[in-house]
């Protein structure tokens, strides 16, 4: 509903988030090129980028020599170290810390190698709060932290963090985001998101996903997650626990059973587990190197790896199918293991998609790997840590200073 | 992006549509009911309720006795027999045509009964035109038609209702939205959208489903089609040709051959035929009747036709459960001959939810039949149809009585 007419302040609010945004997630840009991008006029365009430099947020410099004639455009870049998030990835085997600088830059970054399962709440927000601990310190003393993003492998109810299930690290009601803020003890709140979730908002804002409106990103952890992207939005339905695709249940009668206590489950039939079975491996042998191990075997000719791959892209086939008459979308993406997966049973995941899906729906859609690899959930957490920042620059920035 | 602030004129423009809107769906209101709702000052609601009792949109009348002391406020009515639209449904046992009134009224309908399979183009839009023709000549001179939408039980190209594939009528790339167009010669064009999809609007705008913001609408015709509203809005795709619930793979291995030439797809295992056949019934047999008469044997403790729809109800359930973890909607609907089907069978259903979903994911979700029934989708094409009047009230009444 349309109450009345926005003031000038909230336009002049949204202009200024729009083009802290162009600029965070396009690069340097010349104001010639802003003003085309967001409608407005280059006066407009001059005064937005004049605040946003006065608060720091952005620098104006003259672009390197573009061979034209005339007087250049300024180019307009992100102030990358001075203006920071904190951005987390707790994923099955891995911690991960990064300091990220606006426009995408990662400053510094911390990894740990952890035991599967078992991890308590305090262990894992004891590790990350220490990395931060360290990068803060690191860090220049003009810098400043605007937001906390985190991404986190089980299903997270919006708004305070709690994470209500996560199966691979057996935590159930788990007040991660309240803890690791009050860990971190900067005063900012921490914002956390299902780390598919968070892979799906990064390839498509920064990404092989983007301008795409419509996507559906496939995350392999040790499980199978899901972030879908739905008219240009994520998918998050009525308590924000949408896209767990992992449990779309593809092989009711025969299949293999499931974390989450059913059977049959697209997690069930190609997760990590399911692979490395199939392929003979010891039950002792996990991680995303064992996954890639059989795909490398695969492609040097291993029969018993080959075989494993085109059982396990079979399936994943029939879940991409129903996926894609579901969403009509213009581009699927594997992340995570998926991508070695994905690499290694390309045939059987084309060949379902077309055996099983309307022609008209598969007319257009593209199948694609990720493009930022390891650090897609990663550099998703710190898209969550920066939108308050997007939303509203200077007052956010003001608040981060004071 | 957000160019620049909206103009007076635009402000009203969309105020009077809203508020015309609310008196659509909602039904007759008070100004001051108006004026809670819309967020609007009195002032402001009387202005616009001017404007569109001047254009003959709505009326306004005293309440009956309230009981209460104090001069009552006044009641805005849709014009109800003045504005109409007119929307047809084919479906593939029936052609209707209906004149509906704002405000949802039907005023006039006419029904046929249709051979399954093989009707061309032509004959059907000749039927619906007739109808039309018939209904025109029997409205009062002084009113007026605003739109005109239809159902179809097909995938539809947006823009020009295009059926760019209807199974059970064998039609591929049938210029239907135009042809029809062309033969009601009212120089307005033909608003055509997929039956189930329309059915998903008509019960989120009038029906069980309103004020739900995720939605889940499975339409059983023949087939199985769906309608899948997200965050508020009908998921369309790329191409528009979201939401085939019906050909999600449940059954990949074993399944019943599926119209689009796959196997095992919902509306394989679940549809009709799949009904009837389980149930011993002819091949001769076909169509709702025959289908509600499957759930009334069991209700009346028929073993055979219990068994089926356990059988069905139990397939039904794996589609559903898949759908709600991938949506998490807080509603999901049953309508079309899914009604009855869901009538037999929803131990099943449910029981494959309890099964098969998150426990977080199924915490608040419910299940329900339509509220519109065998109206379903003949609403969504009158809402289709009004669709426009709605965003631009008295320019559309302009053009269409000039």
């Amino acid at each position: 509903m349309l109450k009345a007419g926005r003031s000038q302040e909230e336009i002049r609010q949204r202009n200024l988030g729009t083009l802290l945004r162009h600029v965070h997630l396009g690069g340097p840009v010349s104001r010639t090129a802003l003003a085309g991008r967001m409608g407005l006029n280059r006066s407009t365009i001059m005064a937005l980028t004049a605040e946003l430099t006065s608060a720091g947020l952005v620098r104006e410099e003259l672009p390197k020599d573009t061979g034209r004639a005339g007087r250049p455009s300024l180019v307009v870049r992100p102030q990358s170290d001075r203006v920071y998030v904190l951005a987390f990835d707790v994923a099955v085997d891995r911690l991960v810390a990064a300091r990220v600088g606006l426009g995408g830059k990662v400053l510094d970054r911390r990894e740990a190698v952890r035991r599967r399962a078992g991890a308590d709440l305090d262990d894992v927000v004891g590790v990350l709060a220490g990395f931060a601990h360290e990068m803060h310190r690191e860090a220049d003393s003009n810098s400043v932290c605007v937001g906390i993003g985190a991404s986190y492998c089980g299903m997270i109810r919006p708004g305070d963090g709690m994470v209500r299930f996560g199966p691979d690290m057996g935590w159930v009601d788990q007040a991660f985001g309240t803890e690791l803020g009050l860990r971190l003890e900067l005063g900012l709140p921490v914002s956390v998101g299902n780390e598919a979730h968070l892979g799906a908002l990064a390839e498509h804002q920064r990404g092989v996903g983007i301008g795409v409106q419509n996507l559906i990103y496939l995350h392999g952890d040790v499980g199978v997650g899901g972030g879908i992207i739905v008219g240009g939005k994520l998918l998050d339905g009525d308590g924000g626990y949408g896209c767990e695709l992992g449990h779309m249940v593809v092989n009711p009668y025969n299949g293999r059973p499931c974390g989450c206590g059913s059977r049959g489950c697209l997690e069930a039939e190609v997760g990590e587990r399911a692979l490395l079975d199939a392929a003979g491996r010891s039950p002792e042998l996990v991680g995303r190197e064992a996954v890639r191990a059989v795909v490398d075997a695969a492609e040097r000719g291993d029969i018993v790896a080959r075989e494993a791959l085109h059982r396990i892209g079979d399936w994943l086939g029939i879940g991409v199918a129903n996926l894609i008459n579901l969403f009509n979308p213009g581009l699927v993406v594997f992340g995570g293991m998926l991508r070695d997966v994905y690499r290694g049973s390309a045939a059987q995941v084309r060949s379902r998609i077309t055996a099983n899906v309307l022609v008209i729906s598969r007319e257009k859609v593209r199948l694609r790997t990720s493009a930022l690899g390891d650090d897609t959930t990663l550099m998703g957490a710190a898209e969550l840590a920066f939108s308050e920042l997007m939303a509203d620059p200077l007052n956010v920035l003001t608040r981060a200073t004071s």
